[in-house]
């Protein structure tokens, strides 16, 4: 896949993963909580997560429906985590996206509400009901279920940030560093990656291919992230840049300085493209290799 | 079952649920996280959302290993659900079960995510990966997590706490503190009944009489919680008394007044015994049927 196709093939899916979204989000939940969820989820980001899920099932010729589902899943989770991790408590940002944050919308307790209920969403997303056939089998859902709630849960996303929350002000190594960041961020990626994965078949030697993509470029993300928070300002980003240094937050740049940081993300970009090489998927490995790509030059 | 039956096997399912918790909520999770998690679920409480799980399943005659982990599911939600609410920007509070509040004990990032991960906990404990035959099968896991996630969600328990919070300084009128109050706390209650039904076989007939038992008792326990809120001192429930009057919310008890609120908790306590009655279950269903009484006459 080049730049050319690369481009309608993104625009198609993330218009597909929108119009889920505004299916499943209901905005008529009680007392203004779906509106809170909607403004947290709708209308916002890349769909980074959703792109990688469904070019993994793709790539496996998987099951599209159980992919779209588990993108959208995926993205309810990414979104609740910036809703929470907005909040005073946390970083305490006031610009997501270039708009105010969820709780300066709607005020702190219904942000946190409306975060819980995204969550529980996602796995609601993941487990419907279908009175016929066309719907994912349940071994499927349960599969889907187990992938997401653990790199969301204590050993993922949630440990890796809580181990930020204790390392303000404090020197990490790379190693530590490393660690944080495959938790904080890494993790939904590769989960991303694997539940598109688990939407088909897959020998094992296969999985743990795509495992190590996701991996590779989930750590990237971050890596990039780091670099951008410094060298971008806020209007590209559509968040307040430059936070973590005022944060006093150890990053890639603070720790291996700022060329270092950027030779890291390449040198990931690189294990990102071996691992699809070792997949021997050949060109149905196309748009996850040009996500490898985008993840490491993203200006934003 | 008779009270003198009642108490051991209370107190066998108590102490299974502990032994699960403790085995299941990590002490190792990082930076001090899993001992947020702990402190959160550990240790407190009746436990009556696992022994309605199991109750069920024990009527069923189902599968006692998914009932367990169901068990477990159920109360990190309901402990999740707590660690919020307490939290500055919900209800304020410091005293739970007789002990410090989560964030007062570890501070209010820690808290929202130590919530946030008991939330994931609670579905990575429904779809365990099983390398052997003596596991819960996919289908059962998947529905599972579909109970869980629609009684946690919009719809339930976050929807149910929007309500709460939007009704608050508001008068409300039966039917609208019902549907509360429905969400809030009965969707949890009755997801219990229904996921203990899951892990056994029912016609749709008695399904649907667990249902209505699930949903009589649901809000029975919350009118109960509203009578005690004003008759009982703080050392009594473990917990604030009096802190709805003081948040000027409406309660069963300044809807209807102290003696209508008991009679209506009462009706419900008979609809749960005539429901029970209409599954034909007999004997088996020995343990629902005292629940229900105690649930009503409880005085903590």
């Amino acid at each position: 896949m080049n730049g050319a196709d690369f481009s309608p093939w993104v625009s198609a899916r993330q218009q597909a993963v929108e119009d889920a979204l505004e299916r499943w989000v209901p905005a008529d939940a009680p007392a203004g909580l779906g509106l809170a969820m909607r403004y947290g989820v709708l209308d916002g980001g890349k769909r980074l997560r959703p792109l990688l899920v469904m070019a993994a099932c793709e790539a496996l010729d998987g099951h599209a429906e159980a992919a779209l589902r588990a993108a959208v899943a995926v993205e309810l989770i990414h979104a609740y985590s910036l809703v929470h991790d907005d909040m005073p408590c946390m970083d305490n940002d006031v610009l997501r996206r270039g708009k105010p944050t969820v709780h300066v919308q709607f005020g702190e307790a219904q942000a946190m509400l409306a975060g819980d209920a995204m969550q529980a969403l996602a796995f609601e997303v993941l487990t419907p009901d279908f009175s016929n056939d066309a719907g994912v089998e349940p071994a499927l859902q349960a599969r889907l279920v187990s992938l997401l709630a653990r790199s969301a849960g204590h050993a993922g996303m949630a440990g890796g940030q809580a181990i930020d929350l204790a390392s303000i002000g404090h020197a990490l190594g790379e190693p530590a560093l490393s660690d944080m960041h495959r938790r904080k961020t890494g993790a939904l990626l590769q989960a991303s990656v694997l539940m598109g994965a688990a939407c088909g078949q897959t020998t094992p030697k296969v999985w743990q291919a795509l495992s190590d993509y996701g991996a590779a470029i989930g750590l990237a993300f971050q890596v990039v992230d780091d670099i951008l928070d410094v060298t971008q300002a806020s209007e590209t980003l559509g968040k307040t840049a430059g936070k973590d240094l005022d944060h006093n937050k150890p990053t890639y740049v603070s720790v291996l300085g700022l060329d270092a940081a950027r030779r890291h993300a390449d040198a990931l970009r690189e294990q990102a493209h071996a691992a699809l090489t070792a997949c021997g998927l050949g060109a149905r490995a196309g748009a996850l290799a040009v996500l490898a790509d985008k993840v490491v030059q993203r200006e934003n």
